[in-house]
């Protein structure tokens, strides 16, 4: 993986979606984005960040929000390249690669749409390989890193900077501006030297959104045993086929919130119940904790294999529910303070996938 | 007024406390702060602008918030510091003098106590010459200058920097900042020229803010003809005297709100209401509007004629009710959509003081 062009951009979509675990928002338009950006401006160069001299800047660029409302306010654009400059002006330092803090969702592809602008690398990593509802869950949190100094922009030309004493603290400031600023946003943090990265970063994660979509793409085109070979490739396993139910939506303290029932299609009298914060958080099957963050649960159409997001899901939709695992870089001191069902204010205990 | 001393504290403090007319918080605190900081670091030299180079960096510092929470939450005297000097950073400049952005509760005393510390001088004018809730209201806003950049700083070492559109975009951003960071945060906002202040802000206001406390001292020490030296003097006049009979308060949205009713002592029956947001906003005579922003309202006890801040207010406190003009500054377009009445949401015409 050299570089990123259009035509790359279908895979890492199809990844993306399902990385995304029903949130990060559905990267079509950021496709769309991505796709328009490489166009115009040529292929990015994806990079290992141990490639990049210690010391360059790297700098991340995300939508921050919430995806109810970011299917509605489409990007002006302008607002991604906008923030990233606005933070490297803050650090009197010039940026040297553009990095996706998260793999999972549109902002996986937004990023590749400021690095063809600004004619700038991609690297290869993340902060989640999956996407997270709160700017401090990243493994970049576990391992003492900042979020801050870190810039917020419209596409108006508003911007923020804040530099905070906690990862959460700059949680709570950014998710206040964004309330304010319209629930859909461009965010620009961790900024980090590419030493740092190589040290605490998901690598590969481009890499892995990008073959997890291509074994995805050939179920959708119904290749012989590409289900089980995704599943088994994956490490993911199935663990529920059904029909929704129920689904109560509420948009409350800029982020969007359901409850998911479904009810087995198996003739079984099973039903299974999700919670979600932006990301689909914890699976309940007939009760009890199926799966739980930071595993990811999928949701997926029954027929077509397509991931389906929180915020697309309807009353009667069928879909298989798979759990998957999290980038092993998650398993570390701290990790269920940060990323696990009581992260969420869920009083349920971590599930091993396998388990 | 060539400097400031520990000494001109109580003039100032008691001066100060009157233009808050309610709000801008308690000056106590602050005049401790500044006094301990003129005792630490020496007299402050009082300049006009029009004495600083044209192209110096005049930088305001405040504190932010809602009185009832600043009246506890008392100012580690860091935050000030910290906060100016983030935005001169910020803007890569370095900073000629401190400006009170609002002579008027204990934003009159703050920026004493920070301009002693960092060894600069202070701008003898402000924006507002009395307090206001929000930082759109100004003279500055009047005149087109932008709030933006600008920096809020907490006691904990958080920072936030906010260029913004408008200014009211400056205040809902800076407002859900602060609301995160404690509702009693340090904000250096408006950032000018010494040339644009000369031609745009209020001028002289410490010193008749001063004056203001010492011809208020005169009345408090019984002095013969004081009281009416000080009506006519400040071009004020005394619309009630009456006993407060009902106080409803509520912090909301970050700001401190209340409705007073006051029954008269005169033995006729009239009542006044004043409406409160962190500032007495409008007194109503008998249902009818009497004095309405923003000229100023302010309540000072029957007896020791001390000004009582809107936090301090209890119920049976026997007060008397004077309306104060407000700067002859403020008569210029759109003061009234800024300022007026309707811009608190009251559906009340402005009401000339001497009507």
């Amino acid at each position: 993986m050299d570089t990123l062009t259009a035509d790359d951009m279908e895979a890492l979509c199809l990844g993306a979606t399902l990385l995304g675990a029903g949130g990060g928002g559905d990267p079509y338009i950021a496709k769309l984005v991505a796709h328009q950006a490489l166009e115009t401006y040529g292929p990015v160069e994806v990079v290992n960040a141990a490639a990049l001299p210690g010391d360059a800047l790297v700098l991340t660029t995300a939508v921050i929000g919430a995806p109810t409302v970011i299917l509605e306010k489409i990007p002006a654009g302008t607002e991604y390249v906008a923030g990233v400059k606005a933070l490297a002006s803050y650090l009197g330092k010039e940026t040297a690669a553009i990095m996706p803090i998260e793999v999972g969702g549109l902002n996986t592809l937004l990023p590749i749409a400021a690095a063809a602008e600004m004619g700038l690398p991609i690297v290869n990593a993340d902060s989640m390989r999956r996407a997270f509802p709160q700017i401090e869950m990243t493994v970049f949190t576990l391992a003492g890193l900042a979020a801050g100094p870190l810039s917020i922009a419209d596409e108006k030309g508003n911007q923020c900077v804040f530099e905070t004493t906690t990862n959460q603290v700059a949680e709570s400031l950014a998710r206040a501006a964004v309330i304010q600023l319209g629930l859909a946003n461009a965010i620009s943090c961790y900024p980090l030297t590419a030493a740092q990265v190589v040290e605490h970063a998901i690598r590969g994660s481009l890499t892995y959104c990008t073959e997890v979509g291509r074994m995805l793409q050939a179920v959708k085109d119904g290749a012989d045993g590409a289900w089980d070979r995704f599943l088994s490739e994956s490490g993911s396993r199935e663990f529920f086929n059904g029909k929704v139910i129920d689904l109560d939506r509420r948009t409350t303290d800029g982020f969007a919130r359901s409850t998911v029932i479904l009810e087995g299609l198996d003739g079984l009298d099973t039903t299974m119940r999700i919670e979600v914060q932006n990301e689909n958080l914890i699976a309940f099957l007939d009760g009890k904790p199926a799966i739980t963050t930071p595993n990811l649960i999928c949701l997926l159409d029954c027929e077509t294999f397509d991931p389906i997001t929180t915020e697309a899901l309807a009353y009667g939709n069928r879909v298989l529910v798979i759990g998957m695992p999290c980038a092993p870089e998650w398993h570390s001191d701290g990790m269920l303070d940060l990323v696990g069902p009581r992260a969420f204010g869920y009083d349920v205990d971590f599930v091993e996938l396998q388990a």
